[in-house]
């Protein structure tokens, strides 16, 4: 029988980093499920007092809800704690020992939690993103130059999205290129490829998880058939490795550990934090 | 004159909660310049010894470096705690009292915290994220009544990043469709988007930025003009206003507050955590 709890994340401004962490943490209690519930923008004592209520009439005596937590506010902070949850405040715990450390006191003002306003970091975010986009799956060969790194890999291993997630988290250009059935015959990569070896990196993946992925597109294909799919594989990480490009397999990892595992691997460094 | 300190982010995996926490918690101590350094995939003793040297390497007296840490191997934590820096650790000052709460012990092994393997949610955010790519700007109103939600705006108000985000992030299908001057002349919606009222979201943005974004791609074009840039938003504004569609003002909002905002006021459903 599963144990459950509900779980609130309050926040005063997105919630993001409430979550972020709080779900960490949850990932380390596997025989539980927990019923998860958002309440971000809390950033008033009538909306604090609403949270109240919501946390309140989801307790029961055994089962109180947790309570993951982010104010900068002290007094909605205070009210907070008056719930019937076990909060479990993210900011508090640590502000107070850097202030000390610091020897300054926080600014405790609501909103200032995700960098909001630095229009340099979003506009380095929109340039890449647009870049990523253009670039992606081989689109266009002109302006490879820009690029900080280039994807390589099969139809649906993953490039896209890990693109994605670069451009965006990282203000990263990231281009990606389909390696396709004539390069491997040729056993040669797209020649447009070619000035730029040391920005090429591999994406590579299970069979039996791509024909799966390529099922859910084109069920019964040629396309997605398992056969295929050991075939291209095989080939592709035949030329990856006779081109020496760094190469991660993709299969059970998610989007923020292929895009993380990249940077890290091919030391590129990151526009935004 | 800035004060300065160096922090790490020090993790036996990605390094995304620690850093994620981290940075919210320092923009509160905006008087100091942090220079970061990121640590991931610290999951050896070999790993954590290295890690340790950078740390005592970056040690000054009066100036110790921050370390904010997510670890969940007990001996490579105790490792981390003989280095010469301030080390906060996100994760035991949660899962210790947790555990008391549960009645559980925790897990301890590496590797879990970004609920990582499961392929149902990588599926599901492939499919947002691939929904949402063939979704952009319009391309097509095929398959609209799959959307979750229907961004409206000017060209560069930032539906395109806002989209991807809450594909990549939320797993929730997201179209856009550009607001064109036609569209603003007739005072009418695109007729594609009908059928779909109840989905609709604008975005605006202030003509100051609106003009700043656009010169960025083409300078001294009428399309950048602030005067345009001014009565394209003013027409914009007027014709959302008129189709009753809810509105939110882009300008100074980091595309996580554009993408939060807009699933709470819309009330959509995240997919994925």
């Amino acid at each position: 029988m599963s144990k459950r709890r509900v779980v609130f994340f309050v926040s005063d401004s997105t919630g993001i980093t409430a979550e972020t962490l709080g779900q960490s943490i949850l990932t380390h209690f596997p025989s539980f499920e927990f019923e998860r519930v958002l309440l971000p923008f809390v950033d008033s004592a009538a909306k604090m007092e609403d949270a109240v209520a919501k946390i309140n009439a989801a307790a029961a005596p055994a089962t109180r809800p947790l309570v993951f937590s982010t104010l900068v506010d002290d007094a909605l902070r205070s009210q907070l704690l008056n719930c019937n949850g076990m909060v479990l405040d993210c900011f508090e715990t640590f502000v107070a020992p850097l202030e000390a450390e610091l020897g300054e006191q926080a600014t405790h003002s609501v909103g200032r939690s995700q960098g909001a306003g630095s229009v340099k970091e979003y506009d380095r975010r929109m340039e890449a993103v647009n870049y990523t986009l253009s670039h992606d799956d081989g689109v266009t060969a002109r302006d490879l130059e820009e690029a900080e790194i280039i994807l390589l890999g099969v139809s649906r291993s993953g490039k896209t999205p890990t693109c994605l997630y670069m451009a965006m988290q990282f203000g990263i250009k990231a281009a990606n290129y389909p390696l396709i059935p004539e390069d491997m015959e040729r056993m040669k990569l797209p020649s447009a490829l070619e000035p730029h070896m040391k920005k090429l990196f591999g994406l590579t993946i299970r069979p039996e998880r791509l024909h799966q992925i390529r099922s859910e597109r084109r069920p019964g294909s040629v396309y997605a058939a398992l056969s295929n799919c050991k075939a291209e594989i095989q080939a592709a990480e035949a030329l990856l490795r006779a081109a020496s490009v760094p190469c991660l397999e993709s299969t059970s990892k998610s989007i923020e550990e292929l895009a993380t595992t990249i940077i890290h691997e091919a030391k590129l460094q990151r526009h935004v934090y």
